[in-house]
Parts: structure tokens; sequence; C-alpha cells
């Protein structure tokens, strides 16, 4: 039952890389609010903000056999994306797999567990978003599957489907779907450029957004701090 | 139900600006341990230390519409308190919004909830204390409240009560005790200026604070290394 | 029942400063993946790196009496290790004690429990490891003890024992075990250094481990993505 | 600053029994939803459903003196309702403070901290809404106050408020409000009933409550299973 | 994007029943240790072994309104399985809509959320495993989806898929693998009855299993506590 | 490094079974309020209090192989007490090994980490404190130690040593100390029976441990709720 899969198609690297300046907060309204990790997903450093296609890896807990493994299936611009088939925070990640991931141009690293080599991490400019940071160390014993579909973080991942992360957390988007949610993104950045220069120049999202109507139907009352009454 | 209130007093400016510069550490002892916000509470950078006049947000879990109505209500030199009436953990709060508040020169937002695109934010110079970072959105469907008493991490907190927030969490200051509280802080400043000079001088905790005595009493026991059996 | 040991044998300097340059992660796999905290134990701020002999405090929850009686106990490169009886938040730990470690040369500070004045503490560069952060002071009511074996964050520390902590965690290393650790964490830097400038130069560590035999006996079976059934 | 307020008033007792009947999630629905305890305040055995009227204690971290200050102030079906300045799990309330509350005819205790002897006080049949169980004791060493206002698990408890509690968590209702949030509560049992007897008879909520045209309208779109194409 | 799918086929009667029987450990083994819920997810009472087909429901965090929905999808045998889009602790599901279950016949509900009315429920002998009890309500203002793949506290769930709950959690074996799956868990479950009767008569595991000699491969020493020098 | 210590000393039965008696409150206090572990460590059926000797067993993660070691090492009247040497969830233990621990006539089983099976575990009576419930197994890869000293739950175990359990929490009597923790716990059980009966006849305990004369030391005022002033 243990697989690596081979020759895995990716997501085209344009969309890919346009996906990346939208960022994760846009991207995922854009595709209706759906494929996003859960928030304790945090980087080791802020400010780093990627996209790539990914290469899944569901390995044993406490076992980080099958990202060696992994690695060999990695082409540049990959993020590896690992889920442990039961919660652990061990540190199966660290500078050395990073240099073997660097030299195959792999952008960075996605796992729902722990990381460790962090200072070396941030100094090499290798970003990864992990669950914990952990010096605890993992064997080499039980194999896994590489590029399966996983679920990381409580987000489903499929190979190939594009990794978004930035300093908001960590997003997926379908290798289907991607596409049509760049274009759904860029939409959105348009719209907001707008709102944002009326914002600034003091305009209220009330009046903005016309929602100064709705609120009165469902019954918001306006009353002076002078008028209340005192226990009120 | 759902009330906005206007025109809340708000506590007087030069004393807001005064216990800013004392820090929430100090501001906490000073009035006598109350008022702080749990520790779960952090900044999305390091480095910033405000204070400011609270607009209070009750608003329902998922939903942050009433931000755009608190908008409205602020005026230079506050910082919007928002608490959801169950705790979630969803980005109400991102960098439109904080457009809009620093159009009306808002000092920082703290919100017992999730922020999002925490890179722009940081960017702008906007300080925000939240309980977690996520892009996830929220809806604008139901309405609360503005400016009514709240409960925030566990802190209560009233409009026009002083908000003072750095790196070590944030603290609520009433606004009727403000004043008295400023006294008590600058006093305690001064006196830890007397004792950090002889500390840094090597002097003793024990002597400085005369507890040597005391812990006499209590029955503390000095013991050589050289003179403890084994086992025991 | 409350003891302050004097005296107390410390490592050897010289052996301290070496487990320092090699860093929790490479320390804690030589000595066999033993005495490493658990991993809420947090740096303030990042990027120290540093080693000394443990000073251990045991006191009551939320008092932090005896932190100041193990400030006389302290010396020239000590690490001072606190850790409630029960777990609790509270900030025992700030500016003002610092000042006076730093005038005794202590290197930093190890606490399962909570911090204050962090932005001082960093721009003092006196580091600190600590399950939080936060404002809220302690009391000096009861006594505990100084120099006593104690349980910090999961780990055994003995006074004199070797701290070793970066941005990775904490780890111990027993007095009696320091030297034999320092040899094989040196080997292990050395080996590590080989590795490394293979895995920069694209080799595969599937084939510097010579793992491919070992997968293959355990089943591990590749798949080309175009022969995968559906469903499958 | 530590006060001990005598002679509260209490809610009416027939409002405070009639509530009690409602049940937590009830009331909390009848008064707008407001009033909950963070879900973290858990009973320590199951199937008690009680309500009384709140004695407050405010105080120190891993100190209870207050709660035995606070005994003296209780009346016949008062509860207990106890919250430390900052978060701690100690036990601060075991079975000799239960057999005091007993003998005064106090119904419960809440506490935001840890108990003990729970085996003895599920024996007692006294109950208690807390967030930890520890056999962790605590000090009599700092006074704080009885009978003040206070938050307690992120709900606001004035003395003589309405505390509900049974297996779904605590509630509180403010003494002003009770009657009307009692008449609200029985209105909307009576609506459940109604509604409970069409449910069972197999009637679905979606005609009972009228909800399929505004679903058509929000765009919900209903598809069959066979026309589903692959990869939607 | 919101989509009810009708019409779902289900995984066989029989296997289900059959598979209730091997119980959550069993079964997760028999599948090679996948599908497997988070330990968070735990049920209202203890004692309920249940399986059955799985209705998924995705939805907003904090609006139930997908429940109704999916209720009239349901047929006899079935299991609700709720994931809000992104996490939150409210009560999602209380009595009333447990009436409605019943009423169709339907064996539990599974909910990445918070359930109320637990006394209620327990009485009904309607099993929930949920993530939080809380009495804190929605909703019923956005749509979501019905019958579409979700993920469920980390476990990927496709419509008809079996579910599987008792006090050990809660597991998904998909729908084309079930009849493979309950083959091995009956071999499993034989194979252990073997086991069991040996280890009752007192042999070990050791010489059951056959284990020694890989222990001793491995460099598994033993020594006789006398023999042992201090301090080692 | 993996050592298996055989004929390790015990605790004399009495003592273990005079300390069952007094239960892990009583005994916590007796021993100056040290041993316990942390709140974390809940049985997984209510209504057990045990005392036993230590087996220890310490394990890699995810890896239950040395708990089949121990069970050999186990004699009538033991405890295992079991702690993985990273965080884990995973469970490590179910009713097989139950069924062979229980032939040897061990009492319970004390697991810093999951456990599973706890639907047959309850039926068989065989209690268990652990950290999590979880059907997920584990491997038998990586040898650990038996009967050496470890760390569990924030307690440090030496083998030999009394362990106490109940619905309270387990608490740790170090072997030569438990002769003296029995005479204390005894003594102070008399003291609180005394004590009892005082409370059930309504005295209180401010008068019976003579706390008003300190309180008022302290400060504490009593204030009539008719006299306070509005606002303060």
């Amino acid at each position: 039952m243990s697989l690596v899969v081979t020759n895995c198609p990716r997501t085209d690297r344009a969309v890919v890389d346009a996906l990346a300046n939208c960022g994760v907060a846009t991207v995922h309204e854009a595709q209706g609010r759906k494929g996003l990790m859960q928030s304790y997903m945090r980087p080791i450093y802020k400010g780093a903000q990627v996209a790539g296609t990914a290469v899944t890896v569901s390995l044993p807990p406490a076992d980080n056999w099958m990202i060696h493994v992994a690695v060999e299936q990695c082409q540049p611009g990959d993020i590896v994306v690992v889920t442990p088939t039961s919660p652990s925070d061990q540190g199966y990640f660290g500078e050395l797999l990073a240099q073997s991931l660097i030299a195959r141009k792999v952008r960075a690293m996605v796992i729902e567990a722990g990381t460790r080599d962090t200072a070396e991490l941030t100094k090499l400019d290798f970003p990864v978003w992990s669950k914990a940071v952990s010096a605890q160390g993992t064997v080499k014993e039980t194999i896994g599957s590489v590029n399966v579909p996983i679920v990381c973080a409580g987000a489903a991942v499929a190979p190939g489907d594009v990794v978004i992360a930035d300093d908001d957390g960590v997003c997926i988007v379908k290798r289907e779907e991607a596409e049509q949610v760049l274009v759904a993104a860029k939409a959105r950045e348009e719209k907001e450029a707008a709102t944002r220069a009326r914002l600034q120049a003091g305009e209220l999202g009330l009046d903005i957004y016309g929602m100064r109507k709705r609120l009165e139907q469902k019954g918001l009352t306006y009353v002076d701090y002078r008028d209340l009454k005192p226990g009120g």
C-alpha cells in the first residue's frame, strides 16, 4: 500500500507564479474560501511569500524516511507538503534535507509537524511552514507514500496542486481550478485597489459598500451616550 | 438589542499618552494587577508600544460587519477593541479596514480572534494584537453592538477606557481611574530606576529588599553541596 | 524541606562553550535524543545561541521569591533554570531581575512559566526561553529550593548540568556526560559537513545513505501517474 | 483595594428556580446569546442542572484564601463563582470547602481554575464546573475581593446575578434582566415543544421554518449524483 | 458553488453493520492505519459503538443552516458528518435537530465543532462525536454544500463512505474499499482472539511474537539492579 | 544505551496499599506538594483509586515495542509508567497488552501518550491514566529502556517508586520517602476528619483556622452594598 507516484502533472508555472503575487488571503477569497490550512501552520520566519506545485508526502509519525524518497521526485518550482498519519511534533525536517531540496530548486516545505535547524534555514532563506519547532529527531524505519492525495492541516492536497504560503498561512488551489482562480484573484485585486484609494481618502466602508440601509433594516439603533439610562 | 452608542466620553489624551510611555507591565502593577488580557493576545509584529481610548465592538462569530460600523465612531487616538460573542479564529481584520482606521488616525486594533494581511499591516506600521493569524474571511450578515461594555480576552473594557499594548500584551485602565493609575505608575518607575542602578552595580535584591530575615523565618536552609548525603 | 545548595560543582567551562557552538539539534542527537525540553519553550527573540551551567530553581506557582535567592548563587557562565511546582503562566521574570543576573555575568534564563518586559530584555540582549509572555506579576510569600534536581518542561535538570539553547529550543546535558557528548557532537558535525557538500552538489540522500535496497525490501512501489487507475 | 461587599441583593428565588428548569442553551438563546462562559468550563460529573445567585470571588493565582472569606457571605441558594487574576490550574477547591458550602445550602461552585477531591465531591452530589482537575493545592497568603464584579471564563458576573449550569456549560443572567429573560425562555420552550412534535412526526425543518425559498434565492443548487462530471 | 448532491450511492448495509461490530481500532489497523479522525473528536457519552454511511456537510463557521438542508438527504442507516470551513466551537447541533434525524433513522452525528443539549441527547440515546460542547448557537445566513467530499478532523470523507465511531474515536472507510477492509478486519479479529487466549494464560508477547532475537540484534541489554554503578 | 534493569527493589507492599487509601490529593499535600503529574493525565473511566510500584518505560515516539519488553519485568502490585522521548498521542496501549498485564496482576497503566480499546479496558476494569485516547497504532521498530529513571508528565519516576492514581490525577512518592509520607498522610487525614465535623456543623473556616486577625492585618475591608458609591 506504500506508493511513489512518478511523473505527476503540475499546474502551469506561469499560473503558479502569478498566484504567488496575489497572496494567501486574496487567493483564498477568490476561490470561495476553501483550501486553507489551519491557523497553527506558521512560517519559521516572517516575510516569505511563495507559491509552488505540491509534491505530497504521507509518512508514519516520528519517521522522516519518506522525505528522502520524495526529494528524488522534486522538480524546480515544487513545494514539498508533508503530513504524518497521526499528529506529532518531532523535527522531521532540518538543514541537511533543505540543502538537498535547494539543490533541486524546490521553493519551500510545508509540514504538519515539527522543523529544526530553524536558524540555519533562515540563513539559507528556505521558508518552512510548520506546526512546531522541535530539535527532536525522527527514525527511518517505516515507509509511506509520495504523491498520493493527502490531508495536511485540514486541507486536501493532491500532487501538482498549487501551494501558496505567506505570513497569513498556507492555501491550496486545485490544479484543475488554478487558472480560473487566478482570474478571480486578479479581479479581486483590481476591485480592492479602487476601494483602497477611497478608504485612504477617508470615505467610509458604510458608504462605499452601501451598508446603511441594510443595517437599519436589521434593527441597528444609534443612541447618544448622554441619553443612556444608568444600568441600561 | 444591537446598539451603537455615540459621543462616548474618552479618557484625557495627555493621560493616555503618558501611560503609553510606562508600558503594560508597569501600568498593570500600578493599578493593583487588574485589567490584563490573557497571554494569548500577541502582537503581529514586535516593538510597537501604544496607548489609546477604547472603541468597543461586540460582534457575532465569523462576522465582521460591526467593525465597519465602528469605524465611523472612531476619533484620532482611539484603539478599536473587538470580541466575538463566542470564540473563533477567522481573520476579521485586514489591510483594507486598516486603511480606513489609519485615515481616521486610529492607533491600533485589539481583537480576540484572527487577523490577516499581516505582512501588509506590518509595512503600514499599524499594530494589531490578536489571538490568531488566519486568512479565513468573515461574512457581513448579523449585527452586534459598538461602544457597549465588553469582555475581551478576560478583561472588561468600557468605551473610552485606556488600552495599553506592547510586546508583553494588552492592559485596560478604567477611564475613571486613569489619572490616579498614571500617578502610581510614575511613582513605580522612579522607584525602579533607583533599584535598577543598585542592581547594575552588583547589589543583591536580597539586600536591597531586605529579604534575608523573612526567608530565615520561613525556614529556608543553606547546605553546602559537599555536605549533602547521597539520596537526600 | 526548602533548601539552597551552595558550592555546586559546574561542568567545565571549555566543554560548555564548545557545546554552545554545536547547537541544540546536534547535541540532542549526539547524546541519544534525550534531555530535550518540550517544544513550547520558545525564545523571546530569535538568533541567540548559548550554553551555560544550570542553577536550578523550584518555586511555588505565582511566586518568584526564590529567583531573588538564586541570584546570589550564580556565577559567571551560569544559566538559571526555573520551574514552578504546578503549571502557571505569570510573568515571574522581568528586566530588573535581568539587570541583577547580567551584573553576575549570567548568560540566560530558562523558565517553564511566563516572562515580562520582553522589549527591554531584547534591548539588553539577555535571552530568555519561556512558555509564555505575560505582564502578570507574582508574589514573594512562599519559599522553595535552589540547586536541587528539578524537572523543567519535561527534562530533568541537576545543578551544574549544561543548558544549551537556541532557536530550536532547550537541551540539557548531564554534567558527568558532557565531555563524551561533546566528542560525539563534534564527530557528528564532521560527518554532516561531508554529507552537506554532497547534497549541495545534487547527490540524493537515497544514494548517499544507501537507502534504495532497504526501501525495496519494505515493499515500496513506484507507479507512473499515467498508469494509475481512476479511484485507485 | 481588597473588598468584601456584604448584603448584596440577590435575584428573586422563584425566578432563579424557574430558570434552572430551562437549562443553559435555552436561557442563553432567550437573552440574545450573551453571558455564556467559554466551553472549557466543564462539570466534574454529568447530569447536574442547577441555578443560583452569584457570590463572586476575585483572588490571586494559586491562593484560595478568599474562598474561605466568601463562605461567610453565602446564603441558601447561592452559587460561588471564582476567578483568579491570572490563568492557573491548581486545585483551589476540594471536599472540605464543599462541606462548608453544603452546610450553608450553597448549590454549586463555578471556578475558572482547578478542583480536587472530585470523587468525594461526586459522592456528595455537590456539582462543580471548572477548567481543570488538579490535586495541586494552593496557599493562603494574599487577599482579594468578594462580591465585586468579575470576569469568569469570558463572562461578566456581578454579585446576585443568576448562574445557570448544566452539562452544556455555564451561563450568567444579569439580576436586572432575569425576569424578562425568564419570560423569553418560557416562550421559547413552548415554541420548541410545538416544533418538536412536528419534527418527531417526520416533517422537515426546511418546511416548518419555510427555508426553501430563501435557500433558492441564495443560489443553492441540487444536482443528481449521476449527473456529476468526474473531477467536478 | 453551493451544491446539494442527491441520490449518492451508499456502502452496502450488511458491510457497514459488520464493520460496526469490529470497532474503530481494529478497522483502522485493518485498512493500513488511515482514515482516523484526530483525537479531539470525543463522544458526548460513553459506550456507543456505531457505523453508518456518510452524508457530508460543508458549512460556514457559526452557521448551521446546511444541517437542516442535509436532513432531507438522509436515509435510514446514515451518519451525518459536518465540518465548518474554518475552526469554530459553537453549538451547531442540538436536541431539535436530533429529533429530526431520529425520525429519519439516522444513527449518529459527527461534527468538527460544538454540540449542545448534551443531557437531552444522552437521554435520547443519539450519539454525537464532536470537538466541543457549547451552548452558543449559530445563525442561518450563508449556504454551503451537502454530499460533496470534505475533510473532517483531518480525515477525508466522501458521501456514502463508512463512518465508524466508538469510545476510541471516529474512523472513515472509503466506499470502494469497505468490503476488503471488512475481510481484513475479521481476519485480524480471529488472529487477536488466539493471541488473547495465550496472553490470558500468562504467555508473554515477547515469546508469542518471537521478539527476543530481534531485540538482541538491536542491542537491548539486560542489567541486574545490584550491578548498576551509582550515577550510571 | 538501551537498558532493561532487572530485580529492581520495590516499596513495601503494605505501605503502598495504605497510601492508596489516602488518595492523590492527601498524599500530594503530605509530601510537601511534589511529585504530581500534570493535569492533562486523565483516567479513561471514573472511580478507580489505586497505588502500585513503578515499572518505568522510556520509549521512542509512536513505537510501543518496549511495553512488551516491560511486561516480563512486572510483578504483582506493579503499575507500568510509560513516557515517549518526545510528545505524541498515538494509542500505544490497548486491550491485548492489558490482558498480559492482568495475567501478571499489574494494577494499572500510566502513559503520557494515547490509549485505545477504552471500552474494552473499562469492561476489564483495568484503569489507565493517559494524555489522550486514540485508535492510531504504533510500530515495533526501535528499542528504549525499562526501569531507568524517567520523567512522565512533569514528574520524575524511578523504578520501585509508589504511583498513586485516582480521579484527581497521578502522584509519585519516592521509594525512600514512602514510609514517612504515609505517616504524614495519615496525620493529615485525622486532622481533616476533625475539621470536617466542625464544618458540617456550620462552623466557618475563618474561625476554625483563626484567619480573621491576619486578614484584617492584610487590609481586608468589609463594606455594605448599600454604602457603595456608584461607579466605585
